[in-house]
């Protein structure tokens, strides 16, 4: 069962420290690395990527704070999520007063650790349980952060798939969160081993499968590559939660990505909502400079599940059937792009005799393979110059494997030809 | 009343055996033609249309099935949908279970005969009910099919009732079903009785009603015609059975047939559906080769009633107040494309004083007549060349006739001219 | 409490005859020009205005009616409604049955005066409750009217605000209602105290507000002047009922001061319809010849309270909170008509750093200040030349004001500029 083994790569990336830069996502990325063939780029501290400049590289090698006691009462060793990601570094003794000052709490979650960063305010701190804040005793505490934050680079990885055509689809995932499981990790896991199944079978369109930290890295990304061949995008994240899956369209809200992943949805269960300015890193790429047809496939979107940039989003939040069936759904996404061809009807004029190329039941009022033939009647009479396959599967109503089927069944008996 | 004349017309063709060819059909429109201003084509078997090739004429005289004691258990004569329509000639002995590889029954019906078919695969067969099948004992069986299928001739009619323009009305009904009233005797019956009407008016628009075998009908038309005047069209069936209207779009969906039918059931329960390839022969007038503006209103569309294709449909089914109302319905509708003509407001600037032609209540605050100023005051203000009548009628949500009435009100005070 | 001094402007008004000339209307338009710069133009009798004539002017100075005891049952002094509005001169005894054919009353609302007119039909007549009627004795009655119907002139005030651009918003009130309140010297309060706030506002638009005579006073302004600039326009009336507001659009259905209305009534009860071709004065307005994008704005709509033209619509039945409200209402569109600019971003490609500017908050995960952020991103990604503010604020569905603030942050640091 592929979720295992999704589960499996996932729990080998867990406990590394990622962030936007440094060497867990360099780590991160071996790891992807290891499935598929993965170009790695090193962008310099300080290169300007349109209004941003390629931040300092971090690198942490651990965190603590010690109590009026000696006894250490949060460690980086035991969950990288303690310390504030991209906390400068620091050691010193500090009173409980002022301590507080840098340290972040849930009051609503007294048992769970948050997630916080500070990437462009130069600042240290620690992330904790609020049950433990609240014991917090008076007196002398150590605290020690044993980072750098370092002229280096911005590290992302590239999977490009090339196919027939140059059209590409764009399929982004982050790669800047520590040890949180379904956003991000789940997105990384999908992206892999989904190209890794591409990378194996033919392919009409291209693919380019992009692994970046959050904003920064599409920023980035965006600043230092050509966007101009993106046909259709996926931002990938929060895809191993046991909820259904939730889309946010495209700027443009009727692009095909859209209209692909609203026909494989189709009957099941689904969230939808349009554009918003701000998420993940559509925010970039449907900027007005770019504009590009890139939506958002998730299960339970960000920040709307109780366990999201916490603690609680680990190993035993994420389940093998749901990475499965997100691998799945994307699969069929792609499937549908790539089978949405449009043909030509070559017998316009009325239907053509179906019967005696053998694609009809010969005893009228019977019922059998009604299904069928109503594929190929809807597949003839709509190959008129004007409709895909896509389309044909959305008036229709029938599913596009069925309206694709037809298709190629009339392909055979001559009876369409592809429009290029 | 007219609807007991129309239940009298389909009486006297209840009993002949149509089908797709033959003299069924000649005698049908025979009776036809004793109304209306009915042209006879007789196209050859073998004539290419299109994809097709018009087949061989199919004649019957008789068939039955003996049992093992030489009784008529099945008879022909009794009931025509006995025999498998198309039927190629056999008499022969035989015993029962290869006797019931050519008897059709419906079992979950086991009282009625079902109609079957076979046009396009020689093959001959009975139907029966259910319950008699059953009851079928061992033993040899004689069977008997008097038919002819040979080289001779396709029939249809057409009646064409030339208007002021060149702008075609297409009605359009098969008369290839044997012993069945609602599906479509009841067809046959309203284009009848309304072409009679329609022949007796003062026309702006033609009108064609062709009465053909279903699909091969359409088909052999369409290769055989010009059908490029034809700006409007509806193929009827399944007009007897108590049921509300249904009305199937044209393929483009928002044709002004489309338009007129909606105006016309509005206020009235009815069904609508988009366009679907499959039906009756607006598959092939919508075909991509014509993508004629033809809708199909009925009552309860086929497949939708038990007593459909069965012997149930018979006349018993089929009610003289639904076929009148149908009558009214159709006329309605083409009062409607009459009636559906451009004005230009000659006083565009302002409402004009209507109360100095005796169009306007006098005293302000009064509501007598409210309705009769509703509809001069929607005519005037959308009679700016961008809309007729059916436009002014949908938007103002009142009556076509009270937006016609009030149109010639203002034409004859020569506040509108007609836009050619 | 502004909602107070907009009823005492109306209870001054109160007991004025108005009607669609006279002395009433200049009386009328004198109050309103003590508070606002107002031109009065005098429009000759006879004077043709599109299809209409300018009517004589009418004025008068006492009606009644003297029972069979000579005591008066009926006094214009006491209720101007009394007398229907425009009734020609008459003195001289009557007995009860001819008299009758010149009483109007309410049968349904017995206790109530209605009001009605006869300005394009010589007639005179009274209006008085049922209950009174009933209990008229038989006998000779004395009846006077001491009115003069003359040549003179339609009287209409202007008051034109000049600002940045020449594209005017045109506001209509009608000012022919005798003593009613609601309908409509609430619209006349709401206009005049519009005005007197936007007179001492900076503005980028130009207004144009009308006080004329309804139908034939918007006839005889179209007429006589140049309504090309008008860019959007408000009919108000009935503004002092405790009804929620109710919106109807313009012709077109989707101009800018629809979508403002819209937007401001978004988040409150309301109602809305679709433009119908009667009504106030949006029915001239709206004619085939100007088609201007005017809609109007109410609270309970004409016709639609029991109180409507008649003596119930009195001082009791406007509210100070209404109108109040209902000015707050008119100068939040006319707030989102002068904000709805369109900016262009001047650093499209992604979003821009809005941390070092001071707009972003630092800690990553920390909610506060996030509308804020969302309606910089929200107006960010969408300046992209093709939308405007009051497009962002429907899109985002925020306020237009956040909407607005939003696009003067980023106006101040430089990331927006105006597309003039």
């Amino acid at each position: 069962m592929i979720g295992k083994e999704m589960i499996r790569f996932i729990a080998d990336l867990y406990p590394i420290c990622r962030s936007i830069t440094g060497d867990g996502v360099r780590r991160t990325l071996a790891k992807v690395g290891e499935r598929i063939p993965l170009q790695i780029h090193e962008v310099p501290s300080g290169t300007q990527v349109f209004d941003w400049n390629v931040p300092r590289e971090w690198n942490i090698r651990d965190a603590w704070i010690k109590d009026p006691h000696g006894r250490k009462i949060v460690d980086f060793q035991h969950l990288n999520l303690h310390v504030l990601n991209y906390s400068v570094p620091v050691h010193k003794k500090v009173s409980l007063a002022p301590l507080k000052e840098h340290l972040f709490t849930l009051p609503d979650q007294p048992g769970l650790v948050p997630y916080r960063t500070s990437y462009y305010k130069e600042a240290w701190g620690f992330c904790m349980a609020h049950h433990q804040w609240l014991g917090l005793e008076e007196g002398e505490y150590e605290v020690c952060i044993d980072s750098t934050l370092e002229d280096g680079s911005l590290t992302y990885g590239e999977c490009f798939l090339k196919g027939e055509t140059e059209r590409e689809v764009l399929i982004s995932c982050h790669v800047c969160h520590p040890s949180l499981c379904n956003d991000n990790l789940s997105g990384l896991a999908v992206c892999t081993f989904l190209a890794e199944e591409l990378a194996k079978a033919p392919r009409r369109l291209s693919y380019r499968f992009v692994f970046i930290p959050g904003t920064i890295g599409s920023i980035t990304w965006l600043a230092l590559n050509d966007s101009s061949r993106i046909a259709a995008g996926l931002v990938a994240a929060n895809l191993g939660d046991p909820g259904h899956f939730h889309y946010k369209k495209t700027r443009d809200g009727n692009a095909e990505i859209d209209r692909a992943v609203l026909q494989v949805l189709r009957g099941q269960e689904h969230g939808v909502e349009e554009f918003v300015p701000f998420g993940y890193d559509e925010r970039q790429y449907s900027s007005p400079g770019f504009k590009l047809p890139v939506g958002s496939l998730t299960r339970t979107p960000y920040g709307r599940y109780p366990e999201y940039h916490t603690s609680a989003d680990n190993l035993d939040f994420i389940k093998a059937e749901s990475l499965e069936g997100s691998l799945a759904t994307y699969r069929s996404v792609m499937n549908v792009l790539e089978g949405n061809r449009r043909y030509q009807n070559l017998n316009p004029n009325c239907e053509p005799q179906l019967g005696r190329r053998g694609l009809y039941r010969m005893i009228g009022g019977d019922d059998s393979g009604r299904q069928r033939e109503l594929a190929l009647l809807w597949v003839l009479n709509f190959s008129d110059g004007e409709h895909g396959l896509l389309d044909i599967a959305e008036r229709s109503g029938m599913p596009f494997e069925a309206i694709q089927a037809a298709a190629e069944a009339l392909l055979e008996v001559e009876l369409l030809r592809e429009i290029p």
